[in-house]
This record gives structure tokens, C-alpha cells and sequence, in this order.
């Protein structure tokens, strides 16, 4: 049986890398296989091209595009494909929607553009649920500030930048099938709470309500 | 003006970089500002991705793809139209053409699939002349023999990869505007006169034949 695809996306100080292991903890503690990724990187390859893109100088907006498709299209044909052949769920720090709010949308490459692109990149593969973790620029940056974070290229882009970003989100959230909206402003138990009632009313056959 | 955007193509072994020093040193000796340059590479970014593309594990065709369009992409924007809106005569060492033989025919991801990718990543921008180095792929691998050259991932492909790569140079040449296709099996200085011949041939304005 094919395994289950799901995604966890949102702004940077969304929250998004804890609860993927919040996650995590939860499917181990039922037993399930799975697999933690992440985007850009996820292989070897991908983690060399997320060093381009997050590191790299003053790149083109079409450059930046077509790095993290590279590193996607490495992660899907070495990680994520294979382990949902293997039956396991997989759970990714950010997919496509990332490229369709960041690159799509926020950068201005056109959103039509950047699906059919990123449909050569994965050969098709959807999520089965794509989580977005809905927080303001002005709330994220306050908690990466908080966590003394290093900024990278894409974190350094100024506020409106990421503004766009959260709107582009929302919007994502309100056309795209299989993309719901999580409020990322809650306590990170809550937002877990929240995730494992989302995955239980989706997947009731996968997660009974009283594994949770 | 706009300068002259010149590219020689051809496979592993066919005497490209030679030619493109020699055409360097060509257009030094009449006063031409001009650019060499190469692909995949040609900026920081793009060297980066260049060992990625060449010294990386074992990567799908797709993500081959997108690490040299992304090259391509930072390339352009970063050196190629720059030197052209300021009047060089650019000479690059492999561009799209490469792409349409290696990933688009030689590899199977498709012509017109790639040709639509690229089309995002150049903005456009096409070559004024494609020379085309045409050896067979036994001549290609014995130069590169006997120069002891280090072997890269694609170098190393086999001799049935090279000779896709050698039919379908030889069929592009046929069938794109701007290519021409050169015999790479004769002495260096005789390549040279040929391309020279060409260059005045096409661009006669530019390049008087009394210059050469």
C-alpha cells in the first residue's frame, strides 16, 4: 500500500520544523514507519543546492525558481517516492506550495509559470495534506529574533517581502486542493492538538480518533 | 549597440575550449571587448551548481535539468546580457544547444519539454551564431584519453550516451536557426580558419574579412 504524503508549510518563525517533529513523536509513539524530510534538501544533492539558495549572493528571482525545483526534484526521486512505495508516511518541512507562495507569488514569477515547472520537478506527486501554519511577518521575525536565529538570504528579505508571503498562504489555502490552514499563533501543543484532529478526520482509516 | 552572442558547442572532446581561447585571442588582436565564459558555471553560483551537475552521486535526469538551467539562468542574468548591453562580443562555451542534446535528446527528457524549461530560465535569449564541433563519440572519448583528462559524472556515461549526443548535435544543426555545424576531427588552426570564415561570412559588418 502507498504511503501518505503530508506537508507542513508556513512562513519562516512559523513553527512549521517543530511540529514536523511533534509529528514525529506521535507516529513513532503508534508505530507507524515514517520518514522526517525536508525542503530544500532532503539529499545530499538537495542539501548542497539549499546551501546555493539560502547562502548563495544576490541571485535572479528565475535562478532561485529553478534551484529549489532541482533540489525537489532530487528529493522526490531519491526520498519521498520511495519511501510512500515502502508504505511509510512521510512528512516534509515544506513542498510545493513553498515555490508557489515564495516564487509564485511573492517573488511575482507568475503562479501558472510556476506550477507547470514545478510539475516537470516532481512528475506530478501531490501531498496528500498540506498544512499551513498561518502566522504574521511581524509575528514571525519576532520569534526568529527571539530565537536568536541566524538569518539567511530569504529570511533577510524585508518585511513586506514576507508580508507577501503570508498573504500569498492564505490565499494558496483558499484555492489549492488538500491545503488547509492551521492559526500558528496558538501554543505548540495547541497547533499539535490541532494537527492530529486535521489527520484524524482525513485519514480516520490510517489514525482512529482514539490513537490520538 | 548590442554586442554579438557567439557559442560553441560539441560533445566531450570535440576541441571547444580550444577554440574558444583561440577565438579569445582572435578578437584581443582586432580590439574587440569581449567575455568568455562557459556553462554550466560562468559566476560563483553557477560554479557551484556546475559541480553539483558534474561531481554529484547519482542524480535523475530531471534534476540534471534543473541544476544546469539554474547555472544557465544565474549566467545570464548575471553576465551574458550585461556584457551584451554593453556592447562584447560574449564567446560561451556550451548554452542551450548543450541542454537540448544531452538532457532534451541523449538523456529522453524531451525536446520541446526542455525547450519550454529553458525558455523560462534564458528569458529568451538566444545565441546570434551556435558552432557546432562535430566528432564522433570514439574521437571525443580517445582526446580525452590522451589528454589524461580526469573523467566527470557525465564524461564517464558511456559510449552509446555519446553517441546520442553526437546524432542529435548533428540534427539539431539541421533543424535550429543560428547553428552551424563544424567538422572538429581537423587540426586546431584549421578549425580556427573555419570559424573565422563563418564569423565573417555572417557578420560581415562586424567582422571585415580583410581583419582576419
Amino acid at each position: 500500500m502507498r504511503g501518505l504524503f503530508l506537508v507542513l508549510e508556513g512562513a519562516e518563525g512559523s513553527g512549521k520544523s517543530t511540529q514536523v517533529q511533534k509529528l514525529g513523536e506521535w507516529l513513532r509513539s503508534l508505530g507507524f514507519a515514517h520518514r522526517l524530510t525536508r525542503e530544500p534538501g532532503g539529499t545530499a544533492v538537495g542539501e548542497e543546492l539549499r546551501a546555493v539558495m539560502l547562502h548563495g549572493g544576490d541571485i535572479s528571482a528565475e535562478t532561485e525558481l529553478l534551484v529549489a525545483l532541482a533540489a525537489r526534484a532530487a528529493h522526490v526521486h531519491a526520498v519521498v517516492q520511495p519511501a510512500l512505495l515502502a508504505g511509510e508516511v512521510v512528512v516534509c518541512d515544506r513542498y510545493e506550495l513553498s515555490t508557489f507562495a515564495y516564487q509564485g507569488l511573492a517573488r511575482g514569477l507568475g503562479l501558472e509559470q510556476v506550477k507547470s515547472l514545478n510539475a516537470f520537478a516532481t512528475r506530478g506527486l501531490r501531498a496528500d495534506l498540506t498544512i499551513v501554519l498561518d502566522v504574521s511577518a511581524r509575528e514571525g521575525e519576532a520569534r526568529r529574533t527571539r530565537a536568536r536565529a541566524e538569518f539567511d538570504r530569504i529570511e533577510r528579505a524585508g518585511i513586506d517581502f514576507h508580508d507577501r508571503v503570508a498573504e500569498a498562504y492564505r490565499l494558496l489555502a483558499s484555492t489549492e486542493p488538500a491545503v488547509v490552514l492551521v492559526d500558528g499563533r496558538a501554543a505548540e501543543e495547541a497547533v499539535h492538538a490541532e494537527i492530529l484532529r486535521l489527520l484524524q478526520g482525513r485519514f480516520s482509516e490510517t489514525f482512529p480518533s482514539k490513537a490520538g
